[in-house]
């Protein structure tokens, strides 16, 4: 049977897995991302995984391709270009290196586009043909879909929905500007509102339990279930700027559907109810009443693997652009 | 010589010429869109102007197609849908309409989409595959080029950029919302802001002799290059507002280039410089010092119905989505 490897290359783990057309992720394997030594040893490394799930068991396994989601993936360059979170700097060549060690196809994007893939193949956007994947993990990122395609850009770098501004002055983000969208909707950007809101209320809160690097997102969604007024706040309140966020976002690319994918994604109507409400109330006119929003219909486990997988599924079957 | 008619409906004006495959507009004529009676007795004007131009000179001409270009067009239906500035509600079938008459192929967009045609066929985007057409006028319009085609979305109406929120408590706009890009960026827009200006202020300026209605940005541009303050500040102003917006669209789109096209955009370096400063300045870090701003490539005085009309040679050549 013929599989790809989809590789999932995050700041802390890289996950392996093989995937067939089907999107059956057989089996996967996870290793640190920082390992000793150069890029050529984490390279040695990721092609020793993916040998060793190929060989694991009996079952006739014929490797076609590799497909890689990676952060600041340029699809362009099959490379990594400069990504603040991993410890190699400059540009990586992931897509030469993999297909010069492993002898077939490989194709590489940054984890949005990869999770837009996965979700067009195997998950919620099968039959779609205009659609955008938001990552709601430690950053924000975007995958989009234009009449079946990934819009990658001129550069391979599209996407970048993260990276948008809500407010000129303010939040600082790791990007280096201020007020970008990710300071205020991701998994660090609801526990900054619940600082914020802590600080400016007098409300009572289990919140006001937690040092700043202890509360997680998690932390807010089983204090706001349990009927936590901050708490909640902080979701009305990242709701409130996604919603209108991604207003903005359909009055340009007029989707069918926009899917919430991973991390913050997860507290489910926390976080969908207030979205939907402010997309709703701030959508132009011709699109109101128009756009789904819905989850992810990857499992969680292997949903970036999935992504990945899809990337090079669908490259091999010659569709993406440019 | 084959050739199209390119129609470009205004609220008051609508322009009609013959244009050959290499964008020279052989001939054009002006009518009201206020005809007397229903959209009937103007489809039938359309005809007639239609048939007076090819039978004008002796010069052999064959009718291969028309273009159109109008407010609210939807290239999926071939249809105008409810635009705010035409005296005819819902839904006009003008594509089914024109066909039926003149027995050629039709195809409709709205003026903006039309620009962008307009460029990439005869203009400043000869060459290029990923770019973006802002039309400054009685509002703001966008028409995104992606790969080499029009993006339309899924019901084509993309690229409503002009109805994207700057601020969400901001300027009342026709459309219903509050605070959409066009209230600041247009020639209106740039009235509103020079009147905040003259309310805010005390400088002395030619502006404080206009009443509100007289006050076009003609003569703010006039003002400007005379060294008014105030008027220099309302461009400053324009230029921060609009390059804060196509940072933001840059980041989703990764264009190589965005054109400036119509009214406000022939006050030249008065509002190019703001803007390309204030996109500079707010460009997330892997798109900084790549994307091109610049001026239409089209004469002014058929900007309009050369759009309409590569809107109808590109689909004569299959090259639409979708």
């Amino acid at each position: 049977m013929e599989v790809v490897a989809g590789i999932d290359i995050g700041g802390t783990n890289t996950v392996i897995g093989l995937v067939t057309r089907e999107g059956i992720c057989l089996r996967q394997q996870s290793m640190y991302t920082r390992v000793e030594g150069n890029f050529t040893d984490y390279i040695n490394k990721v092609v020793e995984i993916v040998g060793q799930l190929m060989a694991e068991k009996d079952d006739n396994l014929t490797l076609v391709g590799i497909g890689v989601g990676a952060p600041n993936g340029s699809y362009s360059l099959g490379a990594i270009v400069d990504a603040p979170n991993l410890v190699w700097k400059g540009v990586l060549p992931v897509c030469k290196d993999l297909t010069e060690r492993l002898r077939v196809p490989s194709a590489l994007t940054n984890d949005a586009n990869a999770a837009a893939l996965g979700e067009m193949l195997f998950g919620a956007a099968k039959g779609l043909k205009h659609f955008i994947v938001v990552t709601l993990g430690t950053g924000l990122g975007s995958g989009i879909v234009v009449d079946g395609k990934l819009l990658v850009g001129s550069d391979g770098f599209a996407g970048e929905l993260g990276h948008t501004t809500v407010k000129p002055w303010g939040r600082q983000c790791g990007c280096g500007k201020k007020g970008c969208l990710e300071t205020y909707v991701s998994a660090p950007g609801i526990r900054r509102t619940a600082f914020k809101l802590l600080a400016d209320s007098n409300s009572q809160s289990i919140l006001r339990t937690y040092p700043f690097e202890q509360l997680t997102a998690k932390c807010i969604t089983q204090a706001a279930l349990k009927g936590d007024k901050v708490a909640r706040e902080a979701f009305e309140y990242t709701g409130k700027i996604l919603g209108m966020k991604l207003a903005d976002t359909v009055a340009v690319l007029s989707p069918e559907a926009i899917i919430l994918f991973g991390g913050l994604s997860n507290a489910g109507e926390l976080i969908f109810e207030p979205t939907k409400r402010h997309l709703e109330e701030n959508l132009f006119s011709v699109f109101k009443n128009k756009v789904k929003l819905i989850p992810s219909g990857l499992k969680d486990e292997n949903a970036a693997v999935l992504g990945a997988a899809a990337l090079i599924w669908k490259e091999l079957e010659g569709k993406i652009q440019p």
